[in-house]
């Protein structure tokens, strides 16, 4: 690997931004070495950027003891394992590269770097379903990553379980917590929101995508990989062989804005399309 | 149409059911009138059931009042032009024909009876999106279809709205209403927690079927149309033209219980899977 593209991948990768200085991604290197270094690169670009100020002050151990980076990482290792299990089983590949390929892969897509060493969207049906739900999980809220966030994902966890407790015994007094935070009802309300914005703004996409001739799977992975600011998508035309390049100028435009409202986080933008925001 | 095959089809579309006698589903009659018929008796099945007390008593005009009815009929409406416009600019059929067979299986998707009378999967790529978001929608609350409903929709943008202006205009005092009823937060609240819950269940479910190597649109569209209690998916196996019978029996079971959850409204079946509900 040359001193510049040593520099632009070790950029790239920190940020979860997935630009590579060729087209075939990082799998140009075919690398065992560069694969192992850039996975873990970008789950440290993944991890809340506070939690390093205590690092260099010589703690570790809030790192671990962090709600949001324990269960970052234990969805992390069941996905690898059960991808890495499913192409051993699958007589894909042998155990070591199995373990290799979807650790890079799983990790690329999971914090929307958008990477790739490998066309995943050969690899059989349960490889495309799973890449395609983390691509709306992404990495931990005060990272570099896009997408739903684990820590929307939390407090969404904990508001259903009290939901159903207080569905149970209606006059328990509770109080449910995050990490050492109360779940307030503003807080709750507010990820729900983004959550069924998000998963409608797909919908939308989607089907104005499906407009232009694309499939089912061309469209929906295409709205989920820019709203989610991920990278590749699934499909034959988008997926990780592939590119953008051949779809029809409208729908990139409208994909496009997709980046925007979901780098933004959807309500920034929203809120300009209401009309009281316009009016004095 | 004989006798018998008659009351089978009136009772299965005003209860927006969806069982036919033959294997064709209403397909084998092909017969424009029958079309039409079920086509009014399955939207007339997808009204809040206690507005028929009021027309009862003569009085018409609280059905056409009514907000949910408006946006559900104005929603069938502009996915049957825009399908019918679909098909006849693709030169699929003719315009009389591209509205006949819009209308019948667009409302029976959307009301999630599950007839078919032609197989719609080859429609296209927009036929196939509407159709996929459509089964998400559902008919009126009060009814007896199944799905989000377009009741929950309504509370919905009205609370996002509400949480734009809220951010704009922090200090004024709001109240938000939905056909005269305020919006509480705790309507909000559980109208938001359900859509999440029905999307995540959805997710989960699509991902649990990729394991017995169904392919994304097959597994996502099972899980949608399970969950929603429509009745046909997409894709080549379990489109409106084929069946569930070559799934796995793994995969059958799986979509039992997802329709199950589906029709009691999730909450329900998920509050026995809590383990607090167990606890005396």
């Amino acid at each position: 690997m040359s001193g510049f593209d040593a520099v632009a991948h070790a950029m790239t990768s920190i940020a979860t931004g997935g630009f590579s200085t060729y087209d075939a991604s990082v799998g140009h290197f075919d690398n065992p070495a560069i694969d192992w270094a850039m996975s873990a690169i970008m789950v440290l670009g993944s991890i809340p950027f506070v939690l390093y100020l205590r690092v260099v002050r010589g703690d570790l151990q809030p790192v671990f003891a962090d709600t949001q980076v324990r269960w970052f990482l234990v969805i992390l290792a069941a996905s690898i394992l059960l991808t890495a299990l499913w192409l051993y089983r699958g007589d894909l590949m042998g155990p070591l590269d199995a373990l290799r390929y979807s650790t890079f892969n799983i990790i690329s897509v999971m914090t929307g770097s958008g990477f790739a060493t490998a066309d995943y969207g050969r690899w059989g049906s349960f490889v495309v379903s799973i890449m395609f739900v983390l691509m709306f999980v992404g990495g931990c809220a005060g990272s570099t990553t896009c997408g739903i966030k684990i820590f929307r994902f939390l407090v969404f966890f904990g508001t259903v379980r009290a939901h159903l407790r207080r569905m149970v015994r209606p006059h328990r007094i509770m109080s449910e917590e995050y990490g050492g935070t109360r779940l307030t009802p503003e807080l709750s309300f507010s990820v729900l929101a983004f959550l069924v914005v998000y998963m409608g703004s797909v919908g939308i996409i989607t089907v104005a995508l499906s407009f232009f001739d694309l499939d089912l799977v061309t469209a929906i992975s295409a709205a989920a990989t820019s709203v989610g600011n991920v990278g590749p998508g699934l499909g034959p035309m988008i997926g990780p062989a592939g590119h953008f390049a051949p779809l029809p100028d409208g729908a990139k435009w409208l994909l496009s804005f997709a980046m925007l409202v979901g780098r933004l986080e959807l309500f920034t933008v929203l809120v300009l399309l209401d009309p009281d925001f316009w009016s004095k």
